[in-house]
Formats: C-alpha cells, structure tokens, sequence
C-alpha cells in the first residue's frame, strides 16, 4: 500500500523528482510515480486526484515547472495534504512555478518547498507521515543526526586542513570549485 | 446564442471584469457571465469548458488573480480560443497571476493581456470574432477612429490651453492630479 | 491536549494570524498561538520547538515578515511538519519573506503557503492532521462543499442580477468596488 | 490565400519562431514569414500592417525581444488579432520583452503567449481560425489527443521501469538529465 | 522657435509632465506640447517624428507608461535626440515603462531618466541644448549652485536645530513625516 | 567628541533616520547629522569624508533613497566603516536603493541594512563601537535583554487574553489592524 | 580636439565598450577612453568630470556594473551631457547597474541606455552632437537607411528560401542557432 | 587570540570565501574559518556564537546561500558584529539570500555586503578592527593606494594602446573577452 504519489508534469521533471525517489528509498517509505499534465491530460490528473484517498495514498507530491498548475489542480480534488514542487524551467528560472504554486487561493493550500528542493519535498512528506508513525519520526531523528555529523565532519576536516588544502583536495576529488 | 463567455475566479474581480462587459455592450456583442473557481469549484468549470463549444460559444475570457490558474484549466479542456486576465491583487499585485497565465507550457496557449485591462480582454475577443464578422470589424475601425478622435481632441486642448489651464480645468471637473 | 502550535514572529502579525484561528475554531482543532522572535527571544524559540513534540504537539505554524527566519529556525530544531506563513511587510511586500520561508536548504523543509493566507496555514495543518484523523477529514470535505456552494449561490445570482445589479448592491452592502 | 503572417523583429529570433512554422505545417495552415523591426524598418512595418487585412491575412504573430515593441506597432496599425511572442534575449532573459508586449494600454490589445513558446502562439492562432473553421478545430482536438498520448505513453512507461530505468534509457537515446 | 517637444501618450501623464515644463519655464527654454498616443493616434505619432527635425524642434521628451512604446516609436522616425521618461502606472507601478523604454535594440537609442522624473527628462534636455548654447551652460552652473545652496542651507538649518525641532518644524509648515 | 557621523541625502530622509537618533540617545552615544547631497553637493560630501576621521568619528551612517550613491561615495573617501541605509522612496519602493548601496565593487564595502531600517543602521554602529567599548557592549547586552521581556510580556499576555481579546485591546489603545 | 569622452569604471568593461569605438570610427567622430573607479580612484574620476567642459569634451559616456555609481558621479561634476551604460555583471545580471544609473535624484540627470547596449550609448551621443552638427546628422540618416537595407535584404532572403533553408545556411556560416 | 571568525553554511561556500580569507592573509589578520549550517547544525551555531565574544572574537563573518539564515542567526546569539555574505545559489541567483541577510528585523543588525563579495566582507571587517587598530588603518590606506594605482596603471596602459591592441593584449595573456 503506497502511502505518497508523486505526479511530475513532464519527464523533463524526473532528473530532478529523483532526489525525492532516493530519499523515499532511504526511508523505505512506499511510493508511486507517474507523469501526468495538469493541461495535457487533464482528465487523468483529476482521476489520480480524485482516486488518491481510496487508494490509500497519504501524501501527494506534484511537480511542475512554468504556469506550473498541477500542484494546485490536484489540490482541488483531493483533500489530502498536497505537496508542491517548483521546478526551475524556462525564461523566468521557476520564478513563475514558485508563485504560481504557492499563492493558492484561501481554501485550497499547497505545501510549497523550494524551486527544484525535491529533497526536501520528500522530507516533509515523511515529517507529515511522522505525524502518526512513530518509526517514521525515529528515522527522521537518525537523518537529522546524521546530517549534522555529515557537516561536523567538513567542519573538523576544514579546521584541520585550512582552506587552501581542503579546496585543492575537494577538487582532486573532482569536485570544481566555483 | 452568446458569442463570448466570461468566467471570474471570484465576485471580488467583477469591478475589473465590468470593463470587459461595457466593451461588449458598446459592440453590441452578447456574452454570458458568471463565477467559477478552478479550486473551489473545478467540477463545474470543467464542465462549463466542456460544454462551451457546443454551446455556441465561440471565445472565453477568463479572469482570475493570485495563483490564477482558471484560464489554463479552462484551456485544458476545451480548444476555443481562451483569453486570460490577470488580475491585481495580493502582495505580489497580479505579477503571480500574469506569469501563471501566461506561462502556459506548450501545446495549450492562454491569449494573455495586461494585468487588470479587461478592456483589452474584450476587444481582442472582438478582434477573434471579427475574423469572419465583417461588421464586427467595421465597428473596431470605426472604434478605432473613435479613440483617436478622442486623444487628438485632448490634444487640441491641450495646446490651446497650455498645461497649468488644462490641469486646473481637469481638477475642477473632479480628475484628482497624480 | 492542543494539536497546533502557532508561533508569529511579532504581534504586529496577529490580525492577520487571525484567519488561522478562525479556521480552527470552525473545525474544532485546538490550538495554542504566542509570540516569539527568532532573533530577539530566540532561546525561546529554540525551546518551543524542541519542546513542541512531547507536548503533543502535531504540526507547527510560524508566522514571520522580513528576513522571516522563524519557521526555519523552528524546523531546525524539530521533525514535526513546519507550516511556514510569509507576512507582507516592509518594502519588500513580503517577497523577502516568501523566499527566506521557501528556499530552505535540502534537509530541512518548511510547508510554505502564500503570503498572508493565514486561512491556507490552518486548511493545510489540518489536511495534516486528517492524514489520521477521519473526522477531521470528513469535515474538510464538508468544509470544501460549503465553499463551492457559496461560490454557486454568487455565480447563480451574478446571472440572475447581471453584472451592474449585483454590483450595485454589493456596494450597498458595503463592499468597496475595487 | 495565407492565413496566418509571422514577423520577426530581428532573423535572430529565427531559431526559436521554428517552432512555430512546424506547428503551421503539421496543421497544414498557410502562412507567411518575414523579417522587419519596429525601429528599423518600421515604415515597412506600418505597411505590412496596414496591408495584412486586404491581403487575406485573418491572424498576425509577432516575436521580439528586448523592447519588444513590434507586436503592439502592428496593433496600432490593424485591427486583425495580433499574437505578441515575447523573445528571451539579453540581460533580462525576456521580462523586459513579456511587460512590453502584454502591458498594452486600453484599446489596443494584443494575445501574448509565454516567453519563446513560438508553439503556444502557432496554437493560439489556430484556435482563432478555429473559430470559423471546423477542419481546423477537429484537427485541433486531434492533435490534443496525440499530446495526452504521448503523456499517458511516458506515464506508462515510466510506471513499468520506475524512475532509475527510465532516466537511463533517456539518456542513452542522448538526452541530457538536468 | 520651439527648442523643444514634449509628447505625452495620455493626458494622464501631464501632471507629472509639469514638473519639467517646469523647468523649461525656469530656463526660459521654448517647448511646446501635445498629448499623442503611439497605439491609439500612431499616425499622428509618425507624423510629429517625422517633421520635428524641419520644424526647428532639437530635442524631444516623450513620456508613457505602460507598454510604453511611445519614445522607441518616435526615435524610430528622427534622428533627433529622443529623451524617454517612464511614467509610474498600473500593477507594474511603472517597470514595464522603464524596461520597455531603455531596453531599445541597437541602432535606435532612447536617453531614459528615472521614473516619473520629468524634472530630469528636462534637465537632460537643457544639457544636450547647452552643447551649443553657452547661455543655458552657464544657468545650468547657476542651477546646480541654487540647488547646492538649498541643501546647504537645509544641513546649516538641521545642525543649528537638531533633528527634533527640524521636524517639528518642518510638520508645522504643512510636510508631513513620513 | 562624536563616534558617529550620520548623513542624510535628502531631508525628506529625517523621519526616518529620527529611529537612528532615538538609538543613540538611549545609548548615550554622541552623533552629528547633517544633509548632505552625493550629486548636488558632491563636493562637501567629499570634505565630510575626508575630514571624517581625523574629526575623530568613528563610523559614518549614510542613508539614501532613489540611486542612492551617497554611502558608496563616502566610503570611497574614507576607510572607517561606512552603514548604508536604504530608504524607501519612489516607484521602486527602495530596491534600487538597496541594491546600488550593497552591490559595491570588490575593495570598497559599505555595510548595508534593511530599507528604512534606521534602528539597526545605529545598533550596528554601536556594534562596532562596542569592539572596543565595553561599556557600550554592556549596554547592548541589557538593550537585548530588554527586547526580549518586551516580546516575552507580549507572549504571555497573548496567551492569557487570547487572540480576540488582545486585538480588542490593541486596538482599543489605538493601535490598527492590519 | 576630442568630442566624446569615454569611461569605463572596470577594464573588464572594454569588451562591451568597443561596440562603442566602433560607431564613433565608422561615424568618424574623436573620442579618448580611459579607466577610472568612482570608489578606488574618486578623486581621478572628479578631475575628469570638472576638467572635461574646458577640454573641449561635449558629451561623456560612462560605462559601470554593479553598484555603477560612475555615471552619477561624473554627472555630480559636469553639466556635460552624461551618458550612463550599465553592465551586465555579477548575481543580478546588470539590473543593478540599470536602477543605480537611470533613478538619479531630481537635479542631476543620467542619459540611460539598455545593458550592455553599447552600440546605443555611442549613437545616443552622436544624436546629441548633431543637434548642432549637420554632417553628423546627415551620417545618421544614412546610417539609419542602411541598418534599415540590412533588414529588408534579410527579409528578401528569408522570404526567397524559407526558414528551413535560411537557418540551415546561417549556420553552416558559423552563426549558431539558439 | 583571533580576532575574526568565519563561518559558512555549506562547504560548497568555500571557493567563493577564499575571497576573504586572501584579504585577510594579505593584512596579516588572523581569523579561525569553520563550516556550521543554522539548520543542520544549530546547536553548534548556537554554541559558535554564545562563546564568540569571550574566545576574543571581535567580527564574525558569517556566509550564506538560499534561505540564508546563518548570519541571522548567529547575530541573535552574539552583540559582536556580524557580517553577512550572500552567496549566489539555486533558481535564484543568490537575490533569496540577500534579502533573507538584509532585511534583518529591528533590533538585531546584521552588516551586509554584496553577493558573492567575500573581499568586501574581509575589507569590512577590517575596516571595524582598525577603528581601534591605527596599524590596521595605515594598511587599509595603503592598500587603497595600491588598488588606485592599479587602476591608474591600467589607464595608462590602456590610453597608450587604444581599445584594439589593449584587448588583444589581454587575449593573448589569457583573459577571456566578454
């Protein structure tokens, strides 16, 4: 039984909606994910909108770029908690997606995450899943705990190395510097 | 039988859309007005695009602000040609609205015009109809003439009074200076 | 036993913050609202947050304008979902606050809603809380059926009166015309 | 007979006005194209559109960038629809070109359509013809068809081999994830 | 002899148009003046353009807001010096007028000045005059002095009075705080 | 002997910098202000820069609206620490300001705060006073201290009145809602 | 005796400026170009600015990104005709050099052309030098016609093979579609 | 004993803030450099700027992309002044981050320098050490010195080989023209 959907408005979305995926699998938390167009296949979308709560899905995330109109056209058929994704596409870089997904008229929100952050689109469909597993939330403890030792340990490396060294040895590591 | 429908996201918008219907009543151009809200009620703006077509509608003007999805649901389901107005309104003071309609992905145009200018809604609808409305042309020259009348009468004033007579004499008749 | 937490940033936010707890007093959700200043109370904050989960709490709001740093800094120190409010403010409107709220780094999200829209912060905890809670679900979809009939009964009447009718008695009603 | 006449306002906005002629081919329309700049030419301009009527053109498309001036040059001097395509070009990546061409004052519309989205405005001018021309208006609901196809095609795609596989294959066939 | 010409594209304009007839006033500089739409009267645009040269004219200022057409559409039909002044109006509150006027493409400059600052259009205009006429040069040096010495005396004003009594002061005499 | 020397463009600027003065009189730190003019009187801009620091003034505020050059012409001429203060003013409401104030070349730093900002332009200054002062560091500890019962006592009354109650009172003592 | 003189705030700004010293050379019109900052070297930039009147300068361009106070600076010394170029650099792309140069205080104006639009800066001069100038302006005219040839002969070639054929043929000639 | 301390967000900061750390290297001014996220690692920031005054820190840099609320933060915790870099990043370009450091609410300053611009956040911080330090001053006079014969030196180079032979210079020495 899934418990989040993810509906990307085009599969020029998926290199970014893949940073969602991985967290889910890191979480173990079940999802589905399919493409549908808020303006393309409208009739589909308000179907996997309509059908969502039945189905036992939880969560949904929608991912959209420009008008971006699908986070907000699911929203209108469901009343499951829907996250909206900004991805950033086009002459206005995700500038139109952000306000277009996040200035949903009062009575209809959106949970808005930042443009591209799939990550954190993911995340925050876990911490509302936390909200009744408890499973869930110790795994987002553990996640956060090691986040912070992730950067304790640059910090510790940096303060050791001086930033010369730890430049030079990023980018040996085929990270480019800026 | 309508020829143009008009659809505001909210009643708030029918001060603006009031420019539309004075245009249209000016032409002689029947239209059907009313209120539906692609969040709030998407089922029966659904079917009101749907139905437009065989309904004899031939141009839809819709109207909305904040997020403003309402013209692009509309587009989504029907192929009539739909004009989208951006409305003012929020802290973004209609930037959101007119880059959501605006920024329609390919393959489902929105006819945008300017934030608020439901003036403009209304003649490019009229502009549409007369591409095979030969006296619906003639009366957009004769409108045209019109307006160009009225400037070059200002024009004339104007020279003849200079700028401190005709302000003051705008003043008195009740146009407050900026 | 409260469910809600809202925190804002400033009392200056409270008529605004107003729309949340209308919202929660229609659906009988409890809620406990105050004040803190992520920079000026901020070990306060800090113990609201960390505090927040063993008091039961479920799902966070935090209200903020200008650099708006409260919802973030509250996410930092807990996994419970952040409902993050941006306050127009300032010279900016409330853009600095939509983007310091949205654009959190990968990691730690905050739901964001639209500026201002109090009313969407408190629909979107409780579309949280329904994840659980069926009655609380229950009364969102009655929630939304009160909301498009009230748009119907506008549309209806709007065709019945026309445009200049309903306006008319609309500004007699004391609403402004824009 | 041409239907519909194309004019670019520099032959470096050809590239992306491509888009366009395909969308007239694949919907077998006539039209013609040219170049010709509102501040370079722009008596040609004013001919070109002040003959356009006469000539048998129902519908102009208009693609500039920067300024942008030459869709709105062309509504003063006609009252065909006129379809403003804002080019992305410059240090404001074609904001400056999308306020030019939809910020038109009242009176003399023009259709804007989303920045370098030469297929929305190809679209948008069927659907205009559309309104007269049944043929054209079938082949428009055909070819909304074979778009929610090839949607559903992806999503069913994407659905058997999951986002990993998918993003794989894609690549291999050469297109580049984000 | 008109040294000058000052085209407005809407009456609405003129009370900001006054603060450089103004100016004019003060220099003894001849200017005439006349409200002329580049949408609504582009005729009568073309025509002004065209014969401001012959007439004697050597400098023109024109003012829009908006769309904002007028001063590229004029500098399109002279090769006089064409000074564009953005007016502050609508959503845009004027940003449309100041990209649509600055962003002309090559080969076809307008000299902008802020928005709505007409006295600056006029300014400007003395200064180009002055490249000739050693007259205005020297009442430029006297109006730079007069303004220097309006600061002047304002900061002597201030520290004598502090900026308490300043204030208090200055509200007395009809200013109002901001 | 003044530690800070504040320096207005305008004295349209005063009430808002009066938020500066009201600080340094609560901290009991000496300033002088005056009004002085980046580009109509450049040349005593110029002297107060240079005589700055052998006068004994330790930072120098400069608060600006429009172009806002005044904080970065100063800082040319001087190496004491120089406060840019953005102010509001215009159509573009103090962003310009803000971004010709903080976008200084690499070599010259102004340290720029919020727009209209005036309270921290001098918690700032006294900052840096503080570096060597600790007396004045004493003082913003207990400054901080203060801020935070302020916020601290508004909590608690919020959470005894409740919302409703606190706006009645709030407004009652003449404070408006939003 | 030198006509224009140039300034560039960088001398990462001479790639862009040399469109400028093209159309002086092709309009045969003297000019000196030299580097000053109005932050590391104030007081070279005020010499400039005072000396040039009497060095027979008639018109100044100056050329600066960023904060790109140079123009305003220059201006603050002169009654020349200043010329402001902004520069496209850094995070904000040029648009704060665009507010710093055009939204000059009332008093001192600034004679603003499009980002980067060097080519404009130059011809902007050169209009300003022929109002007095005839061979100058006679070289303009023909300048314009033969810009306006370039155009119509690209519209002849356009129109004779096509946009497949024009584009193909442009690029096998180095030119790289979009 | 240090006398600054840096801090960024993120390691992927560290080629922009190398920027700083060259500054102060070349001033001999001895700083400690570590990484600590507000939100990954608040304790740690938290803890970070509580003991910052007592270990003899006199200035915090503190680095930021995003959200950016790092040097908020820090700033909440410290009365030392702290200053704040926003690093470009994201859909945004750095704009979220430099509105998120600047728009700091009343009472809590923090000192903010362009985007990316880490040697203005050195050369600041050394300009406050040298409101004690008169050796720190002499240096910052003689590193002006430095970068205005630079500059001068550049002019002269330039004003000897023209625009053309300047630039291929340049070329050939591996500077990239724009």
């Amino acid at each position: 039984m899934p418990h989040v959907a993810i509906i990307v408005g085009s599969d020029s979305d998926l290199p970014i909606i893949k940073g969602a995926a991985d967290v889910f699998e890191e979480f173990d938390v079940s999802y589905e994910l399919t493409v549908a167009s808020a303006h393309r296949t409208p009739k589909r979308v308000m179907e996997l909108a309509c059908d969502a709560e039945e189905q036992g899905v939880d969560v949904i995330i929608a991912a959209a770029g420009g008008a971006a109109h699908l986070p907000g056209f699911i929203a209108a058929f469901t009343t499951l908690p829907v996250i909206g994704l900004p991805i950033k596409s086009g002459a206005l870089d995700g500038l139109d997606a952000l306000y277009s997904i996040v200035q949903m008229p009062p009575g209809i929100p959106v949970a808005t995450v930042g443009i591209n952050n799939a990550k954190n689109a993911a995340l925050l469909a876990i911490a509302i899943l936390g909200v009744v597993d408890g499973d869930l939330r110790t795994k987002l403890h553990e996640f956060r705990k090691k986040m912070a030792c992730a950067v304790n340990d640059k910090a510790m490396h940096l303060e050791e190395l001086g930033i010369r060294e730890y430049l030079a040895e990023k980018e040996k590591n085929g990270h480019h510097p800026a």
